[in-house]
């Protein structure tokens, strides 16, 4: 990955700062003759988009797409005509005036100082760049890679652990994900989960979660090694992702407790001719390499560092000052962050199916 | 990272089986007039190879790294000449008749089955590609990515939980690491953990570990946001070494438990003009940009499949069989993982402080 | 280069078809803290802008850039903050109803065969994405490229040839081509030139043209051999501008009537010590690396296709027509290319800068 | 193309100097199953080998192929598997003692200045890196694209013009340019430039030469516009071959003089559903897409700059001198460029067909 385009094949490049005019994303190297609208993109954008509930900032942006190029109707619908697709959101709600201190204060935990350090300027404007903002346009990216996908890979996420609140691991159903406004994979916690976050977001906090992805439908035999492994490249496009702190493939951090027989994934052949394998440590994959088994990880994102409790911190002209973050937040960035794993994920596969695809047909 | 090559400017492509003829790996986009001999190279590869304890395979081989290119006496030494550096390390004790059971069944938990899906055909002779001997080539690769980056910066890993023993924050030492055959961080387990291992290996069976990673010495404002994010290069490239399973930076999971008060580094300024930071939940890294402050991750291997007792499996003929893996195997993978952690966040280094001197000068 | 991205460390992504809502680009990688605003671009997209005169297309076009992202006024005027740069120019007069006949039928010379080909679909309005309407995009970019690069690289072009016209080699002058309609490096020849290129266009006919690049300011060493040799580089970006079929450095088709004596460019020390050459046959470049001389290159430009006189060919569904391509168009596309070919190589130096700082410092 | 790597999915990276112990190459990203062996490089490495009439180096190398990776025998004999295949060639003839003067005076026309300037050290021994030593990896790696492309792509390339001497358009006969020492793609003319080149050798002189090349079998639709066009990769692939000067797809430079109605090439539907052209003035290339006819190029090689006639030049001191250039060398460089031009190429096509692969399927 590569500044700002990740993807060998499937190329997704992003643009634009959180209150600049507009932010978007040019996908290149996308098949062509997949059937694509806008109207494919929005239902994710809507389950990213700020405002949806009290959990989540009240920044109010409709994040429409428009597709500006690389879709054509010749007559059968609107499809892929595998030239560049660019998709463009305006910014709808940025109220500059929120952001005058942190011209000057960089917010400990936030990219203010790096940024900074790294190129003499930035646009300090609602985090500019390093906004999750940004997360709209790998959204969008994402919707366009779930076309091209195709219905029999399915890609769910959700929260699993909420601060120090867990699910257990049968407990976990990624079809409750979006039925709640805690992007929980329960249904059975939400009061709970809710008044404990509430009482985070009165005090003016936050807190950290672990989401939870499990993909299913990918045949054996995507990934490329050594350096292109499947869980390699989930484990960048993730920890690329705002706030993740931690990516774990299958039994991941637990794997470090198990034995050699415990760990390994036996496997017997089924009625059908195929492999049926007893359990799934691996994470559906091995060597880097897919087994067709579902290919399960997990991210841990750490709490956002915007908060009404003023942090010790200095300015840009190097003096301590005490600083509260004031504007529109997220009480827990990992809730929104949910569909953007999802969208990460949908880009890695296609990027692994084209790459599968051109060296063995 | 792109099949067997990884690296954007400083890149390296490594090739060779587990008992083909030799293994080796092309350094290319090193900067020139870098001082560089093979005696430069040993010590790392003597860390990693085979033999050197009970604990690790009793493979015979000496690693002797051989530059054949890429390096030129002007008459002060030789210096890195800008052009490719060819490494070249002899198979000298492949043993082929060892594995001839494995050419037919997948062992649980390796790559034969994904090798055998994806490519049709595999070298199954030690695991061919996807051995852990491959790794000879990273470390050498990372001798060269140290020299690069010159004695001010330090990169240190060790072992910090065997199976479920586990150091405890304070207890790690990374001056301990290579002082003991366990590649523990630290100097006062080593008895209980010996003991420990003495078991599993003398069981036959093999334990998962968790291994932590320190850099300092990086300056402010290396890595390439937002798909070039350093903390994404380095799950990439640490996710990439075999049997690694999960990837913290900083806090890491522990981070989902967190409050925004607790989790955010506060900052005041240091007596010569300096950024002091009061925690380092961040692992050093901002926006995927570093802070100045130490680079702190946590790797976690799984344990070898390679086991004594016999697991059930297929073969590839689409039959039910037992196998039990003999040959010659590390109880622990993680042990021998170290010095490759080591040069993995080596190379990411390199690349990153040559994409920063790229853009910013 | 990389489907519709160019450059390794400057890079440009451009999208956009003839006649969709709008084309633009994203250039990634650019370094910060370079005084940018849409001013810097707009003379540049003037030159090549449709409309200027009766010998380019009569499409009317204002080509105004708007810049989205990457540019932030912190105080001292807008700067690039080395986030990417995202440009975008609106189609303002697309006439689709021009068009209609060629959704069926393969303008020869065209690239309608070819994308319908290769995609099973292509939007034909214009030509789409063929169309040399993208070139704009590219136009844009290297505006970006040039404020990089600074005023000590000049890079100049100008047509040299027009059908079987040709200049002396002693009668090119750059700073001539954008004060005549003909953009010919010349100021002598344009009364002759337009004469003939008036009976060309009455004619509903079309003319091939080469066009002259040259480059000054070029330090030694820029270049990355083997693959990534400069001149490689530029003729990579050379032809893959539309329409053109050859390019030489240097000397060129010349060389190879050449001996080894009067080809070899002798030096000798200057009186500062810097080294002086007795000739430029290389054109600028040995061992695909800069030599500080002038960079010298020549272009073939191929006459459009689209012309009056009707044309054999075939339908997309397999039936014989003859086809008159109506419109509107230049009776002589390297006219307008002069611009673009800068742009191209305004690209290639600054990639090739970057690369160089990347790897020696 | 990066540094001393290049191709995107079919990759190859080459290694090695002049006069070092070895050179070779690692392709990475071969298709899986490709039945391989040493025995199918060695024909096409002798072809570019030294030693092989009086017209070329005296040099005697017998450029040995050994594959040492990614090639397994399963019984029905060996082929690739998907993993890097490394190629390595011994240098038996390196002469240290012929180039003690190059050491301190710069060739030129040759790399030696510009390596020195760019790096502050080089490999002068027999031109180092910039040697045409290193085309033998080249040949080794489009000996497996060939194995790759299959028979029915048919790459053939001849020398048609030598210094002055032309051969006419319909005197090309490439199955004649292996069948006489001057890689001439005729037979006719063989002793007119035969003596032509025995006079230009006896007076230690040297000339240039442009090579022809065809392919045959390539299907419509292959290349990656805009920038990966199929004649841009062509461009820079061939451009990056020592000594090359110049590259004209098709028509080439002539297409400048022609107008729009003789430069079109016209269809008409053949009996079988078939597109028939009525000429080939594209080259084969429209859009920087495959047309499905032969793809056209010629190439200029400028001579080298080897030659007995003392030149003028300076020394790496800053002094004046005059080099008289001693050792082994070709009186025409472009001789042994042929098998070189054609490895190129099908290194091009197979990169080609394997990203038209991926995203068209």
């Amino acid at each position: 990955m590569s500044h700002n385009t990740f993807g060998h094949l499937f190329r997704v490049t992003t643009w634009g700062e959180s209150h600049g005019p507009a932010i978007g994303c040019v996908v290149d190297g996308c098949p062509p003759m997949i059937p694509l609208t806008e109207a494919d993109l929005q239902p994710w954008l809507d389950r990213r988009k700020p405002g949806g509930s009290r959990f989540v900032t009240q920044r109010n942006e409709s994040d429409t797409a428009r597709i500006l190029s690389g879709v054509f109707d010749d007559g059968a619908g609107p499809v892929t005509t595998g030239t560049p697709i660019a998709i463009e959101i305006q910014n709808e709600d940025a109220r500059s005036k929120d952001y005058g201190e942190i011209a000057r204060a960089y917010r400990p935990g936030h990219a203010d100082l790096t940024y900074q350090e790294k190129y003499g300027v930035r646009d300090h404007r609602g985090g500019g760049r390093s906004s999750a903002r940004e997360t709209a346009s790998r959204v969008a990216a994402g919707a366009v890679a779930r076309r091209v996908l195709g219905p029999d890979i399915t890609i769910r996420a959700g929260v699993v652990q909420l601060g120090a609140h867990r699910l257990g691991t049968d407990e976990v159903d990624f079809d409750a994900t979006y039925e709640n406004p805690l992007f929980a994979a329960s249904s059975t916690v939400i009061p709970a989960w809710e008044a404990y976050l509430d009482s985070v977001r009165k005090a003016g906090s936050s807190i950290g979660a672990v989401v939870a992805l499990e993909i299913t439908g990918v045949p054996a035999g995507w990934g490329s090694p050594l350096y292109g492994k499947l869980d390699a490249e989930l484990a960048a496009a993730l920890m690329s992702i705002n706030a993740v702190k931690g990516v774990e493939i299958g039994a991941g951090f637990a794997s470090a407790e198990l034995s050699g027989e415990d760990n390994a994934d036996e496997m017997r052949m089924g009625p059908d001719g195929e492999i049926i394998f007893g359990s799934n440590h691996a994470g559906g994959i091995l060597g880097g390499i897919s087994t067709g088994q579902p290919i399960t990880t997990r991210l841990a994102f750490k709490p956002t560092s915007s908060i009404l409790t003023p942090r010790r911190t200095v300015t840009r002209d190097g003096l301590d000052t005490d600083l509260r973050t004031k504007g529109r937040h997220d009480p827990c960035v990992a809730l929104r962050g949910v569909p953007v794993v999802e969208a990460m994920a949908a880009c890695v596969l296609v990027d692994a199916m084209l790459r599968h695809r051109a060296q063995i047909g």
